[in-house]
């Protein structure tokens, strides 16, 4: 590998960012400068960072820091398929779920990446023959609804998409060809309540876990066939049940599930959306055209990101803003905040992506560093947010960077005009608003009524949330987290920090646990 | 009034807290300490601090910091009916929507008093009789859908109740009398959504909006009278459509709605949920006589808050831990993380509850403060935060303080026992296993393996989440908001912060605004 390690304190660039004059917001914010800062970032999608306190010299330093972190470089290793995750010595390769790189392959890669394009035409032709019906529950029954079992990056990234997604369908009343629910939480309540609103034998259970072994998964896989058999004694449950894991793994097994689709060690939970993690489910929702159509998306957004100018590279220009926010303008939190309805669970998602992968002390090395990495992430639909925790972003006494998602049109269509303007106009009227009221305050004498400013934001715009746009848009996002991993020095693949809470869970499981503490916690619950 | 208003930084007690020692969590934590900090607070519900960083010292220093902030007796001035919100020169009147007080009032206040008793028997009347088919829809169709129309504190409120309560009637079967949707965002997506699932013949829509001028709201309103009339042209509209609101507001109109109940300026949106504003929709949905039984869980909240002693007052108490972490410990988060799926919505509520509060940097007289105040609160429901976003908080470089919530027994009571142990075990193993392993850590000589620990939590614990148990956990963190706020010496109930976007966006709106910044920012829409 010809990349160096180094971290992110240790680098020239960024020891003159931390003595580097900050512009105020309020100084160079222009009409020129918003219509200037502007650049593509996908199918459908544009990166507004006007709303960002840097200028032309400071991207000059972005760039260098870019440059000298050799950011796009370790994205091509990425790419070459190295061992970028070393912790769990594997190598990264969920970018090959959506597409090809003109890039030479190590030894072996190539038939992983064949493994996920055999998947993918595997699940899209299974999701044809249940919309034809050619597949049909046990009873003969057609499939009308998917439930999903599964926790974490198997569940997060495909529930939010097909919220995302639902509906644009739903123009002139088209529906997605199939229903879609899913059980995450080992809490009984979860499954119990969706099994309550479905079907059994109308519907498939798609139980993903790549090692087989979640305990969530399997428990609740447990649950719902306990569910069904008090339901209906007619069924072949095993009909009804497919999986998505590991090859090998001991979910792999013919008499539970009646069909298998592969992922492998290579594609992390968090990064697996367009994988078969995503894709069966999202497939079988809204047809496999569709979420071609996202993976193509996803795809635009990952050639961008070889482009080693950070002005014509949206994901890996958010990242350098997101690490000046963190490590020189210390900041703790970031908000991303979706003016679309459809991206409801989004920032859950984004919450996933980032804080599991960021959310580190060591770096490559396993050294312990000595700078912030990962904020905490939150966010919800505005204009929602306004009339909720938005009184604290305007006159709170720390400041939260923002970041804001628009688009011009709305995703259903379907609008009216009222008082002069639509809901549209009305929704974007206020995205506008924020981002200016944020940005440039307003002076009041009376304190309470004052608005400091100096609150800065970017803007990924869309024209309509169309299935390729939220590709770009995910894979913006996966990019972006990628890149800060390089800036920072840190492994953005692994995730040590969960083993722990699973070690001491199973201890009182075993009823063997001989910590005077954790016995003392567990005695509350009975 | 007898009370009197201090910074925090001011108070003896706060400077004392200042040099004085933290204890090391790991240090301190025994199965004793477990079982001992461990109080009531409320019905079926306990608060447990022993995995916060207190010892007997400090919480003597707390109990002077709060008798110093007089807060108990600023709350018992709300109670009275003082002025308690200057910024709006309002009364606080929220804890008499569910029950009295043995206290003198000022004149005036048993009016108000007495308008939310009647209003809470018209409507639990009214949910009568719709329930018994006496109210139809005007084509003669019996009732089975609800949707409310609001946002902000008429939204997120009634709608993270409305899901903690639905599983609790599925017990055995069960189902609530009436089916609920929510439309709050101005995006029409929203509405568009929700109308696509539902049957305007044999639905009840709610609007609710205090001032009636919600912009939000009112559109939303006029959209969906629209998508009704495109769908059925034989339906009266204003016999589906009821209002919640204040006398007098533009939307008290019998030619528009069949019927209104009422609130008053007394009530804050965010402190509204025991009001008409959720007492409408949750009465539909459950039956008044669960929505009475919320309302005395969280009376029974509020006369525990009543108690001087801080040991005996949860929320107070909760309240003190708080600013410790934040203003001592400069902590700038808060994860809330219930162990039960039916919270799933609570800390976006919660969010709104405690971030529109006390997201200031204003004191009571106006004047500016330089001392923190609210921080960033996220939260999403144990085991799934697990998969997600825990990595960070177990291994990142800040320090988030964690609020768990859990129960003893499942809410639907339906479980199964698998591979040793029932899903609700398997639950509570992980919620114990996580507070020992983030208070107490696990050393390890790999940095990447290496837990610190000295990451504390506070539980609320409950027996099952029963609707009395809701109405206590609702009013502990109400009650805690308004105690932060007298302990920073800000206005929990004005909303300021908010008023600068809305001006903005109706400048957009009016195609009169001749701000360049702005005009170019609604030109990116175009």
């Amino acid at each position: 590998m010809d990349v160096k390690f180094k971290n992110l304190t240790e680098a020239e660039s960024f020891k003159k960012l931390v003595s580097f004059p900050t512009p105020d917001i309020k100084n160079i914010l222009s009409a020129e400068r918003i219509s200037k800062c502007n650049i593509n970032a996908g199918i459908g999608l544009d990166y507004n960072y006007s709303a960002k306190p840097v200028d032309e010299k400071l991207l000059k330093l972005f760039q260098q820091l870019s440059d000298e972190q050799q950011s796009v470089n370790k994205y091509k290793e990425i790419l070459t398929g190295s061992i970028m995750n070393p912790g769990e010595k594997r190598m990264v390769l969920h970018h090959y779920t959506r597409g090809s790189h003109n890039i030479d392959l190590k030894e072996g890669v190539s038939d992983k990446i064949n493994l996920y394009k055999e998947q993918l035409e595997r699940f899209s032709e299974f999701a044809e023959k249940v919309h034809s019906g050619i597949i049909k529950g046990s009873t003969g029954a057609k499939i009308d609804t998917a439930v999903q079992i599964g926790i974490g990056g198997s569940d997060l990234g495909p529930r939010a998409l097909y919220l995302a997604l639902k509906g644009f369908l739903q123009v002139n009343g088209k529906k997605p060809f199939i229903n879609c629910e899913f059980i995450s939480n080992v809490d009984p309540d979860d499954a119990s309540d969706v099994m309550s609103r479905i079907n059994p034998e109308t519907t498939l259970f798609i139980v993903v876990s790549k090692s087989g072994t979640t305990q969530e998964t399997l428990t609740n896989t447990a649950l719902v066939k306990n569910l069904i058999r008090s339901k209906s004694k007619s069924i072949d449950i095993a009909k009804h049940m497919i999986a998505v894991t590991g090859k090998g793994s001991p979910m792999e097994n013919p008499t539970e599930f009646s069909n298998s689709f592969y992922i492998d060690d290579f594609i992390g939970g968090r990064y697996s959306s367009t994988s078969a993690v995503g894709g069966v489910i999202l497939s079988l929702a809204f047809g496999s055209e569709i979420f071609k159509k996202l993976l193509e998306g996803a795809h635009a957004s990952d050639k961008i990101a070889l482009e080693q100018d950070i002005l014509k590279n949206p994901p890996l220009l958010d990242a350098l803003l997101s690490i000046y926010d963190r490590n020189i303008l210390k900041t703790t939190t970031e908000a991303i905040l979706p003016y679309s309805q459809a991206l409801s669970r989004f920032p859950a998602h984004l919450q996933q992506l980032i804080m599991e992968s960021n959310g580190k002390s060591v770096n490559l090395k396993g050294d312990a560093i000595k700078y912030e990495t990962c904020p905490a992430i939150f966010g919800e639909p505005g204009t929602n947010g306004q009339h909720s925790f938005y009184q604290m972003l305007h006159q709170g006494t720390d400041i939260v960077p923002l970041k804001f998602i628009g688009f011009k049109e709305s995703q259903q269509l379907y609008d009216i005009d009222f008082e002069g303007s639509t809901c549209q106009q009305k929704l974007n009227a206020n995205l506008s608003a924020q981002i200016t009221a944020f940005a440039v305050g307003q002076k009041d004498n009376n304190p309470n009524k004052n608005f400091p400013g100096g609150r800065t934001s970017d803007l990924l715009i869309g024209k309509r949330l169309l299935p390729e746009t939220l590709g770009s848009l995910l894979a913006h996002f996966e990019n972006r987290t990628m890149f800060q991993g390089f800036l920072w020095n840190i492994n953005s693949f692994d995730q040590e920090g969960v083993q722990l809470g699973k070690k001491l869970a199973n201890k009182v499981l075993s009823g063997k646990q001989e910590d005077p503490v954790l016995d003392a916690f567990s005695a509350l619950f009975k």
